[in-house]
């Protein structure tokens, strides 16, 4: 994990910087991390494009991004000018590697300037048939095995399945050292995500009972309230189990399930997590249909507004037999978790938006308590919420005040709300991260492989076997029946946090 | 445990009448027993005493103390006379065998009145020597004996020593079988101890970490914050040791480490107590000076007002050698408690008035965490606040938001504060748990004994050796300093609880 220094002359090359990922998330990130003085004293942000801006117009799209999106919420814009004198657009194509002297140019602009070797940090927010190409380009140049500390950042989808993840590992591989590539799952970066390790290994109370002796089982929901927001065309080559089970909800699932790390080098993280993944049951085709569930969305309302359904959204096949919906069954074979079930699910047009972990226990093993407290009887839940709201509460039961021996369910509550303002958001946290050369909280090549293996059974079987009741689901609603039917035949049901 | 149904029939003769404790306590607890509706449908309450009272002035006196010292505040003294109709005065001396008619009288009369045997419960709420001369006198009525459920309520102090609590219940058991002995410490009525049960035996959460495995030691403060409050005369004969740890504190040591009961059956409770106090280590005589600290406070300030010093309160003697403060280490012979130390403490005039519980868990067995973190490093505790505030709560820690992996000491709290004003006063559960005969929150004849043993040596100790350092403390501190030597021998420290 990272010091508290500042971390060295770093230069960031952002390609797509006329795109949407940094005008929402990577410039105010970055802005926000110069504000709590974590940027290095010597760094140069160059967005990289084919649109074309003056300096001096980007600057003013960028500080619209920030007014817009930045947790600060503008209030810091004073600081804008001394940010953005660090801040330059290059107009190039990414396809064009004659173009590509412009960053050596910067590079050694900025070396001459600094009177140092800055890190070089390459931040691909393109599309991803663009990545190979540009990593190509970029593997070519001399700044990446010369005396510069060169890295190169990929965001997700990093491949469209097994064979195109290893495929472009191995590109990358072909250029860059595995410690150069910086795969990224912003998930990784909330703090609440965080917290789980610390939750887990920095406290005594809870590991001892974070076992198939105690938990009967897991739950972990993604779920989003809103549709597509004009992505159809991207959505309709990956689908919600790509999208969101293959690299948020199985790095989550990671974190809660992966034994204890020796220590927080970054290789040892991932080693753990890698584990976990390789532990997970592989899926036969013939039992996709008892772990996996997959739902497309219906028109219907949402908020009080009526909204098409999934097949009549702009750049969707009318016939689609894309997921907005999945939920799966895993079970992991080790000594820790043999025989616990963990129920996952995400989906578009949800009731609620909401991301949280429930670890349900066993009940205890004996009812000594008068028979009127049998109908009051519950077991005990620990959760943890990501979003909206960040907090980690237990469920448990206590005498209910009065002359009988009934008992209430309570929760004991702690919450990050009050300190909200001052987290950071995941971005600033992996960017930081990037530029100290920390991967611990990116996804190494072997991690992305080893959740795609977990995937394909049940996304070779949907591919291969089309949904006869698409739409199943209503927007506003919990997804598909048959989601409930999954985790049901083991006597469960799915847990909702009530938003606060 | 009690049902919800409201008790049979009973007649309650309370002697001392006239008293204190009747007074703020005992009619209190019984009229709001009555306006929630738990009061038999027939019942009669006759007060007991030397002093003269005509039914009307009793009934004046006795709402005048409700008003005072009622949970409810007097809001509910509309009901008052509905009630005191239920309410005679017997003035008699207790001493008398010849007046002890008027209590078959009283009987006889509501028996022909309701058509029915009620049950009799005698409340012994009088200075403790004259326990033996009313007891042997109620033991000779037939009423003891005969078709009515007739039931004798004992207040502490339960004896002075071993031998006269031994002579005591050898005296009761003459004339009552052990289930008509109720003898009461009013801390087994409170909400937040009967809680510790529910704590730890409704839930499968802590019990598996509840051994000598995962706690590193158990504390048990019992601070009170006032002075003698003029009971001088009654202090000289007892002593902090006496008067709260062979009582309370001892009873809730017995709840924080019995094993788990089979069922919530009276004896079955009392059972698994008394397996505690059997297993607690006796103190050799030669090393009370390890294990136990006396103090007595000197004169000083409290709340910005002179107060005067133990030895020169009124009715205590210049050279008194009584302990004010008390502290004492206890190891638990046992699987689950072996190597655990406990330690407990109370005292007059000490600078919180709380009584709180706090389990204080090992460290975490590996610190995988950054060197940064080493600073923050804390272990979990579990605390269970009984008085003033009644809650649970945990600390553990959470990674501080921010760009470093440093952790902060967070509480989780549960609290019964929102539902305090519905939650009965310790009286009025054990007077309804006397009226429905359920002795679980009572001491049986053994448990008292085995308390006894527990502090014998200590007292035995103190008494033949005469304190050198007396007054020993300030009030408005924490005790004397040898009682934070006595539990930084083994490398800790108090734990006191901020009140709210």
């Amino acid at each position: 994990m990272k010091t508290n220094k500042r971390p060295p002359a770093s230069i960031l090359f952002i390609f797509g910087g006329s795109g949407d990922l940094n005008y929402r998330k990577l410039t105010p990130a970055l802005y926000n991390l110069f504000l709590d003085e974590w940027m290095p004293d010597n760094f140069a942000i160059a967005g990289i494009g084919r649109s074309s801006y003056s300096n001096e117009e980007y600057h003013g799209h960028l500080l619209d991004g920030i007014t817009k999106f930045s947790r600060r919420k503008g209030e810091q814009n004073g600081h804008w000018k001394d940010f953005s004198q660090h801040v330059s657009y290059l107009q190039m194509d990414g396809d064009d590697a004659a173009a590509y002297h412009k960053i050596t140019d910067l590079v050694k602009e900025k070396e001459a300037e600094w009177g140092q070797h800055p890190n070089v940090i390459f931040y691909l927010a393109v599309a991803p048939q663009l990545v190979p190409s540009i990593a190509t380009k970029l593997g070519a140049l001399n700044l990446c095995s010369d005396v510069h500390c060169t890295r190169i950042v990929v965001e997700k989808p990093f491949g469209h399945d097994l064979k195109s993840a290893h495929e472009l590992n191995a590109l990358l591989s072909s250029m860059f050292k595995e410690e150069q590539i910086f795969r990224i799952d912003h998930y990784l970066g909330k703090e609440t995500v965080q917290n789980i390790l610390a939750l887990r290994f920095a406290n005594a109370l809870f590991e001892p009972i974070w076992n198939r002796n105690y938990i009967d089982h897991i739950q972990i929901t993604a779920a989003e309230s809103v549709g597509l927001e004009g992505r159809g065309g991207y959505f309709e080559n990956s689908g919600a189990l790509r999208d969101m089970v293959q690299n948020h909800i199985l790095q989550i699932l990671c974190m809660v399930a992966m034994e204890a790390p020796v220590s927080f080098d970054a290789n040892e993280i991932r080693n753990k997590k890698v584990d976990v993944l390789n532990a997970i049951r592989r899926i036969t085709p013939d039992k996709v249909g008892e772990h996996a569930v997959r739902g497309q969305y219906s028109k219907g309302w949402k908020k009080g507004e009526e909204v098409v359904g999934y097949r009549e959204e702009k750049g969707v096949n009318p016939e689609s037999a894309i997921d907005t919906f999945a939920a799966a069954k895993f079970y992991i074979d080790n000594w820790r978790w043999q025989g616990v079930p963990i129920y996952v699910r995400t989906g578009k047009y949800l009731n609620q938006k909401a991301t949280h972990i429930t670890l349900q226990f066993k009940s205890a093993p004996h009812n000594a308590f008068p028979s009127e407290s049998a109908d009051t009887w519950h077991s005990n839940k620990l959760t943890i919420s990501i979003q909206p709201e960040m907090d980690i509460s237990i469920r448990f039961q206590v005498k209910r005040p009065g002359q009988t021996m009934t008992l209430d369910p309570v929760d004991m509550t702690f919450s990050y709300d009050t300190e909200a303002d001052h987290a950071p958001e995941a971005y600033e946290t992996l960017l930081l991260d990037a530029m100290e050369g920390d991967a611990t909280l990116f996804m190494r090549g072997d991690q992305v492989e080893a959740a795609w293996k977990v995937i394909m059974p049940i996304l070779e079987h949907w591919e291969s076997h089309k949904p006869a009741d698409f739409p199943n689901y209503t927007p506003d609603s919990w997804g598909p029946e048959a989601a409930d039917k999954l985790i049901a035949q083991e006597g469960h049901t799915w847990i909702n946090v009530p938003s606060a």
